[in-house]
């Protein structure tokens, strides 16, 4: 089972349709673990340990809100490159906790450490190596403000750390990325493959995300794991660059979480030759991969978008510089009255215009060219000469909606992915907390 | 029949209660009317006329959007400060209609000063002025990117000066203000007073708005009439200051509409002292009126936010420039998140850090207090110790709901109103041009 990357971009084909999960390949080095510790009492999975029995360098951004979780606090706080496990819980989001919320997670890291230990010391090599608590890295996400449950979190780790297992199945990707979600109506993976110089690398992703999505960090969780052996200054480099045009092109409701957190995991199982340059050609093909992956669980974000009926592509070009085309796209992707429109299968292009008008930046009106699909809608400052609203409309009923607007004013151009405004969202977020 | 501000600001009143208008006096030098061109097809009111017979000082401000209506345009190469009459039409913006648009409003500016000019020739007293089109003001509000119907509309421009009558009861104020609405569900209507010197001064303003509302310039049409005698260039000044903490502190929905617009008319009838100087004390109190009636119409605005049922205000204090509380203060009024869980009566003060957090200011989180209310719930970075959940729970369930967010960093403040996100918006907003 492949997702078929094209039913994003297919508008003939209905979002329901896109049910299909890809099959997710074991990362060596990488061991994983899902199980519930009844945080939502319900008994779905809550808690997830992805443990790299020999380390693994790693890069991480996280949410650019100035109020953060004690899990990205304490992972500001990990000046190494180098770890040996990550643990997110999900439910409660750890923030505005206070003290106590700090102190939880403090409790919590020196059990996992404690049982990462014992683990070591009780496995066959009974190697006597002592996992501390900077080889840790944490990630919460869930309702802001309550109080940490870290007791009932702390009780689980010894059943989380036994569960821990190298192998990895489709069955088990799965239920780990479930044992993430929080309002996600559906699991997110992606899987990749390149070679860096002779040697197959494999990337595994997972992401969690449905609402409070907007850069920088999309309102988002997102873990990968590769075999790929490079350093993680590299790791860093080509992770920013790959998060621009993928999580942080991705809008639902323009709220930023203070929880955000996207990570690369190379365990360097996969023994390619050593890597002296983050210009090195051999890693092209890896940046290529990595974005691949990105872009895909970006967009599958963007379709589990809380209420969200419609994908929408909203791609500016003829820019002055990206940065302007980056600005029209999210004013135009966050305005409710484009994103109600489309809910509403509207072919309503005067908000589009509107839109752009308001993004503040200096365009030419009547330079600007707008298509809706491959309908162009309006130019010279009007409705476009051909223009049938007849035929609009009916492309405005298909599941993906794309829109580009032309400013014919430069050449630098950017892609933004959002969803529709629907009542759903509504009553997602009136009753979140009930 | 006034309407009781304290309505706006007494939570225990629920909006529903609010359906009083005030009344407007009559202002002396002006004259109105307004009939219907039949734009909507259901006959209601679409065209306003607004005629100074012996000219009137102005002061108009107009929206930030880059790309503006062809009314706009117009009255920007309006480069005198005295005018003759104001036209608006509802229905159609004018927008994005390209040279057509533009072409069709000069045919209705000259037919409307050919019509006005003969008005004056058959007055008793047979003046012999010549009205000419640049003594003329426009607006338009309604859908954009419409080929504009600028014939439907001149047709009726010989009736509209017809019925033209000094005589402002409120009947008739009532009747102009529902005659530039759009999905306004009721007219607003507020009225002032105070003194110049010894001479009473009166204010009359109408206003229209409800969607696509946010700074600068609100969304929104506002015309504002007085008696008094104040040079236009000082208007402008005090129009300009009082705006800031009026029309541009609310938000409906975060998007700026392209036709914008609020002016000040003054037609000197009042016949106080002249004023020299913008600082003289004796505007000191006429600033106060206006600002009063300003702040009055501009929460009218919002408590007809499309689809709201519910008026918030939200005070930030503590700040270190009132830019900071500003920009808060939007981030919070504009977040999606914040506003369903307002219309879920959910008291989720999560989402109002969320918004402080990403608003991108360099706060201190340890040191936000956060209030609903009079309730204090989070301050330390954490829920508030007293804080009782089902207290606060039962204040959301009033019609008007404030949230006080003292940083503790300054002393510069900034207050913001809008209103929640419901269902009806989507309702609305979906189907607008159907």
């Amino acid at each position: 089972m492949t997702v078929n990357l094209k039913n994003f971009l297919n508008p003939k084909i209905k979002m329901s349709k896109m049910g299909e999960f890809q099959e997710l390949q074991p990362i060596k080095g990488l061991e994983i673990s899902a199980i519930s510790a009844d945080l939502y009492g319900d008994g779905r999975d809550d808690l997830a340990l992805f443990y790299f029995k020999d380390g693994a360098n790693f890069a991480a951004l996280y949410t650019s809100s100035k109020i953060t979780s004690a899990s990205i606090n304490w992972n500001l706080k990990i000046k190494r490159h180098f770890v040996k496990a990550l643990m997110v819980n999900t439910k409660n989001a750890n923030t505005l906790t206070g003290i106590k919320g700090a102190q939880g997670l403090k409790e919590i890291a020196n059990s996992l450490a404690k049982a990462l230990t014992l683990k070591l010391s009780q496995s066959p090599t009974g190697a006597s190596e002592i996992i501390k608590i900077t080889d840790l890295l944490f990630a919460s996400t869930g309702v802001i403000g309550e109080d940490f449950p870290h007791t009932k979190i702390k009780n689980r780790i010894p059943e989380l750390v036994k569960k821990l297992r190298s192998e990895q199945n489709k069955y088990v990707w799965f239920k780990t990325a479930s044992a993430i979600m929080t309002t996600d109506t559906r699991p997110k993976l992606a899987y990749e493959e390149c070679k860096i110089g002779n040697k197959l690398v494999k990337i595994s992703g997972l992401a969690k995300g449905s609402g409070m999505i907007a850069p920088n960090m999309a309102t988002m969780l997102s873990f990968i794991f590769t075999d790929a052996n490079i350093p993680s200054v590299f790791l860093k480099a080509i992770l920013k660059k790959v998060v621009t045009t993928t999580f942080n092109s991705i809008t639902v409701d323009s709220d930023t979480s203070t929880n955000d957190m996207v990570a690369v995991f190379a365990t360097g199982t996969a023994e390619n030759s050593k890597i002296y340059n983050v210009l090195d050609p051999k890693l092209q093909d890896f940046e290529k991969a990595l974005h691949r992956l990105c872009l895909n669980l970006a967009k599958q974000i963007v379709v589990d978008g809380e209420g969200a009926k419609k994908f929408i592509t909203i791609k500016v070009i003829g820019a002055r510089s990206t940065g302007m085309a980056k600005n029209i796209g999210f004013s135009i992707a966050n305005s409710p009255l484009f994103k109600t429109a489309i809910a509403g299968e509207d072919p309503n292009w005067g908000r589009i215009a509107m839109a752009i008008g308001k993004s503040g930046e200096n365009i030419i009106p009547n330079k600007i060219q707008i298509k809706i699909g491959d309908f162009l809608v309006a130019e010279q400052n009007r409705k476009a000469k051909d223009y049938k609203e007849s035929e609009v409309k009916k492309y405005m009923q298909w599941g993906s909606i794309e829109v580009e607007v032309n400013l014919n004013i430069g050449n630098a151009q950017h892609t933004v992915y959002t969803c529709d405004f629907t009542h759903d969202y509504i009553d997602i977020n009136a009753d979140y907390r009930n």
